[in-house]
């Protein structure tokens, strides 16, 4: 009974997904789940894409707490909106749908900053056209081996706080031998949000799709 | 109905987990939970931790995927045995019924290195008589107040990577104020897994618990 429900769960929400992200296609508005663990810099990441970026940009946050990081994109004059799911551990497309219904994006990119959590999250869709993935050099090479349906789904990897490499123990070529062995095409893409560093290739790729 | 599920699975997993608790108390096993997100230095702090104790220790080291931390832990002499969750994004109290029984522990400490994951595992108890959360400086100073559950149940707070604290932004007393609004009494203890640093109050809080 139990495995019935959650089929029946995720069917929900797969068909809700597929329905809103054909709508925002017709749109013209690219829509990009934005995946990583707590702490993993993905507000400060979007925050150097989206000024760098010439289309127009929209962000949802999700937080199990807090707007933070809601309230500093709207300081930088990004229209952003806030999704607070007190305690759920991923967001899911009913919610999104609600948030897209209250930003009213028009074209350009829709980035949806999702739950701080390398595993839940990467279970559920949510509209989107693309996956982003952000790890960190701080939290050492062997993420793809523990972590890997995150690393499977993503469409692009960017690793961030690049600035601390002189710092820390990360093996490159392990961490990218364990991204290959899940995912052959995703490009990684090296980049610090503190400096500001390597985030051209992340706009290239973006803007070749909108 | 889904709800009656989910409270059935809650209650039938805090029952087996009281059980639990009991019978390592009966045999003078502290069983500590240790939680905390991907890559912050949960093995490293273990590691850390274990070489410095006078007391016997057992670690049962909890992963999606991946055994890296259980064989870097028998190479050290320490007795440690893997749950792969091949998805899951916790641990709960049937899984560590069967790995205590693999285990075998005597009079001492047993760690449960939980899933990396700093929301799921926070709702599930597993057996412990306290819990150990772990947090880095890399992951900025806000944690507290975005993932506040696993701050409400931790009984010790442990601040990792302090080694890097030169070359990030970490604010101590923002930190230290959102800890305080969700627990009032766990102390925080910073320390690096790196240089070895702040582990001594540690042991204290441990070895007066057994």
């Amino acid at each position: 009974m139990e495995v019935d429900i959650w089929q029946k769960i995720y069917q929900k929400n797969k068909e809700i997904a597929t329905a809103l992200s054909e709508k925002l296609r017709e749109k013209e508005i690219l829509c990009v789940n934005v995946l990583g663990s707590p702490g993993i810099g993905k507000t400060s990441c979007l925050i150097e894409i989206i000024k760098r970026l010439d289309f127009k940009s929209y962000v949802i946050e999700g937080d199990v707490e807090a707007d933070f990081d809601t309230v500093k994109l709207q300081k930088l004059g990004i229209n952003a909106v806030q999704i607070d799911t007190h305690g759920a551990c991923h967001l899911d497309s009913p919610l999104i749908e609600i948030a897209v219904e209250e930003l009213s994006p028009e074209k350009g990119i829709l980035f949806i900053e999702n739950i701080g959590n390398l595993i839940c999250p990467a279970e559920f869709k949510i509209g989107e056209h693309i996956i982003v993935l952000i790890v960190s050099v701080t939290d050492g090479s062997d993420k793809p081996y523990k972590y890997p349906l995150a690393f499977q789904k993503a469409d692009i990897i960017i690793l961030n706080k690049c600035d601390l490499l002189p710092y820390v123990d990360f093996d490159f070529d392990f961490f990218s031998q364990g991204v290959r062995g899940n995912n052959k095409t995703a490009p990684i893409i090296k980049v610090s949000a503190k400096t500001g560093e390597g985030f051209e290739d992340i706009i290239k790729y973006l803007e070749k799709l909108c």
